[in-house]
């Protein structure tokens, strides 16, 4: 699960085109971006994904332009 | 999506637990939790639901044992 900060006032279109910048390269890094959520109004955009690791997470959210403020594996789940 | 924070170390079973004690009491208030995920490491834990307001996820959550520390409706998603 990834962390986004400052993104208030993001629209549906944005979020869009956020997730299908990541989703067009996230195979060379072995990373599936899953499903992504956002508050306009606080700004916080959470992004979940299968990856080998957070670092490869990073490395496709900055490629993309939207570098990550916060990476936390969530290995439990239900 | 609410955020838990200070759950440092927990584990598949106390997740469970206390997930399930959410979805026992959660129609009350029209609340319907619909995943979680934990990192044992950092003690966060990410809770996604379809609820009328954050009041009404926080009071489940309170009854439960484990108020939620941070709550942001999600209105975007993709």
């Amino acid at each position: 699960m990834d962390v986004h900060h400052g993104m208030t006032g993001i629209t549906a279109d944005q979020l869009k085109q956020a997730h299908d910048a990541d989703l067009a390269i996230q195979g060379e890094e072995q990373v599936t971006f899953e499903q992504a959520w956002a508050d306009p109004d606080s700004g916080l955009v959470y992004c979940l994904s299968e990856a080998p690791d957070a670092d490869a997470v990073q490395r496709i959210h900055q490629r993309a332009g939207h570098p990550a403020d916060e990476i936390h594996p969530v290995p439990l789940t239900i």
